[in-house]
């Protein structure tokens, strides 16, 4: 009975556009109900615990999750079960994968002016991922520095042959505190990734990278690198930011030589799985909204920021509907994904998979930046699409998380072949002034994690799929 | 000439007192000449980078400087060559010196709740200072969390015995940043330094100390532990405040079991020294003012701001006094004390020689705070030294230096013994909110040196040596 009145006084506050100054009615983009339900999805969000005794166990009792460890495997089967206990319609989908381990992994500089006899100085390192073994007894070379590609090349091969090349870019500490964490480590990042093959192309025997991230407190960061089949396969590590000045400084007054000891293995390829589980639309339930984030990590700290955070937000996306007895119009897809972080093996599998089905993805979210306050909305697809948040925008606009921006590069790595592919794609916004200080590292643990931040992103991930899921217009794709 | 005419204005200037309303004159302090020779020794600390260069190769080129090490030993060569490349008249003082060198050290948890079978997880721990080793092969028990003395005797022998107990007091961060440093660690520092006597007394076979500082890095903090000859001596370190909270919330769920290999090793007591170094006085060179800091470091870091820094501000002294060609009236005596982190037996040494001749130490200073802005002076003795540092306060409150601050318990560790045998002690008085994130930790590096607040601590320094020396009256003790 209530609803009938409300519903008259909608068609008739409704018309009020038909003899004022407004716009010309635009198509409806949520119903009067589905607006509702985003209110409730937020404040019952916002009230849960759920993402953060998921993102607990994820860390703290499975812990870290390289992909094709015990942990990860660990990791898939307590999110199916989770997704099964909500009710969901659970699919493991099969994929092969890397299996990459890490070693022994120490270093120390033999050689340096001034130093002690007898002695050596131990410099804080970890193996990137992927990389080949020195030596068991390890490798030891002098030491050439380059802040940059250019400046390797420029040094030239007749200094660089037989050495360890120590690349040392600086991660702009500065834009990253400006809120421009990720244009930080996008910068950083290059060098990580194609270090040994630049130094290795100049004869150099190993390379050292300057850690990719803002941390100033002795940790090295790890994360994935490549080797080009037509170059030498050279070990690679990343150094601490500390030891990599205190490397440079030494460096500008005479020679340093290092030994490096990395014992990293390549296994035979394993089998893993993305974990895929349906809430079934009631309206169109062959249409697909999906909420993602990772299942796998590196394996230093506890995979807490990057990516727990991501998959219990997710997670808790179906379990709130659940909770408040929600039917989504579209079907709500959560997705584990596996192998984020050393070969996209989830990502690129499920688009093979779905390949066909392409069509019917209405769009996808992935969250994979952590969990710090969410400023809204990312998206990547139409310019257009920015019109059809507005009312989410508004909503969440409540708790701070008004904007939408505009992402032409994608917003997540797993969902990026959706997104090649024409999904309109999501994220939420983040403020990235501190996730870098920790991300890929040994501090990446459970204590980063901020509930109320945490409380605040499950709202948005929450509001933003219920409104896709429950959408009355196609989105301009 | 010019002068002439400047001490005339003065005398007529001084005169104005006599007609005025202003209080009888009190006895003076400083001259005029001596105020002037420290505005001059203010500007040329402000714009020295000696201190700055000093930290740095104290950090960088020689590196950890444990009491003991083949670092240590080059570190006394290296600052006594410095003094005496600047005329000063300088003494190795020998010391017996405890030898304890820290090994293999690794933890990982083997059992806990939810944990991927065939797996361990890594934990972050570093050996405290003179702790005895575990087996080689390593100590497996259960982990009993306590969060306190008291707690851990609520427990009881019964559920404590042949178990490894983790002391989980927290630092107090919030205490921290409010500028409050020091009073957090000394509260945290209780169990570093009695929760292997507290854990062994219980009938535990080991003992996990959450790290005693601000660190959220995954940082094990190490330092001093005591035993008693009384109770067993069992392992002790300390674990990363992170890998202390996520063991807390395992162990909530279920039983925690660790396996912890800790290989240190106390070797035969060994020789080092005390490096003293003499800038006679002119007028009174039997008086002596103490400028000090401490040579040794912990070994996990470089020992930067614990304590290069104290002992480049100090070297600083007697260079900046010769660069502008200052006699002090009474001797400044340079201490680079040894082993002031394991068994203070250069501050213990160093008063056992000079005994006899205490009443001669008209006052000492220490720095060993690092060197973040100085907010003024620190002092122990009579409350009435306060208005003798009124000038100084007034010179250096130009560069927001002029708080004095009666501290009863002493300002240093190395000149506690002249402390307590009343000489007037002195050290800078530090803003700490972030020295106790880096303490004792792999992250006390060079970098952590800010230049322009070493430079403010160093004319601190200069500025507080030159008037002591050169006060025109005794100081009361």
């Amino acid at each position: 009975m209530r609803s009938t009145i409300l519903f008259l006084l909608a068609v008739v506050l409704g018309c009020g556009s038909v003899f004022g100054q407004q716009p010309a009615a635009t198509p409806r983009l949520y119903s009067d109900a589905t607006l509702d339900q985003m209110r409730s999805v937020q404040r019952a969000a916002l009230a849960s615990d759920y993402a953060l005794r998921q993102t607990a166990h994820l860390s703290n009792n499975i812990g870290p999750r390289l992909t094709g460890s015990a942990q990860a495997e660990k990791a898939v089967e307590y999110v199916a079960d989770e997704m099964r206990k909500l009710g969901l319609e659970v699919r493991l989908q099969k994929l092969t994968v890397p299996h990459w381990v890490r070693g022994v992994e120490t270093g120390e500089l033999t050689e340096f002016p001034g130093m002690a006899r007898g002695t050596a100085q131990k410099i804080v390192l970890t193996a990137l991922g992927g990389s080949v073994a020195t030596p068991e007894t390890g490798l030891t070379a002098e030491i050439v520095v380059a802040n940059s590609f250019a400046e390797l090349e420029a040094i030239g091969r007749k200094a660089v042959e037989g050495k360890i090349v120590l690349f040392n870019n600086k991660f702009d500490r500065e834009l990253a505190a400006a809120g421009f964490g990720g244009q930080a480590y996008g910068q950083a990042v290059a060098y990580r990734g194609g270090g040994a093959i630049a130094a290795a192309r100049l004869g150099a025997v190993g390379v050292l990278v300057r850690s990719a991230g803002g941390s100033q407190n002795r940790l090295a960061h790890t994360g994935a690198m490549r080797y080009d089949e037509n170059v030498p396969k050279i070990p690679a590590a990343a150094v601490s930011s500390e030891d990599a000045d205190t490397i440079a400084y030494l460096a500008a007054s005479g020679p340093v030589r290092a030994r490096v000891v990395l014992t990293p293995r390549t296994l035979p390829e394993a089998t893993s799985y993305n974990v895929i589980a349906d809430l079934k639309g009631s309206e169109r339930p062959d249409e697909i909204v999906i909420v993602s984030g990772h299942l796998d990590s590196w394996d230093l700290g506890t995979g807490a920021l990057d990516d727990a955070t991501g998959i219990a937000l997710s997670m808790q996306v179906p379990y709130l509907l659940k909770q408040l007895k929600l039917k989504p119009k579209r079907t709500i897809r959560f997705i584990a994904y596996m192998n984020e972080e050393n070969g996209l093996a989830g990502g690129n599998g499920y688009i093979r998979e779905e390949e066909p089905n392409i069509a019917k993805h209405f769009a996808a979210i992935e969250s994979d930046l952590g969990a710090s306050h969410p400023l809204g909305i990312l998206f990547t697809g139409k310019p257009e699409v920015a019109a059809f948040l507005q009312p989410i925008s508004t909503i969440l606009g409540s708790q701070g998380a008004f904007l939408t921006q505009l992402q032409p590069g994608g917003v997540g790595s797993d969902i990026g072949p959706l997104t090649g592919s024409g999904v309109p794609s999501f994220a939420p916004y983040f403020d990235t002034r501190t996730y870098f200080n920790y991300h890929h590292t040994a501090a990446d643990t459970f204590d980063k994690v901020d509930p109320k931040q945490l409380a605040e992103n499950g709202s948005l991930m929450a509001v933003l799929a219920l409104g896709l899921a429950n959408l009355e217009q196609p989105l301009p794709r």
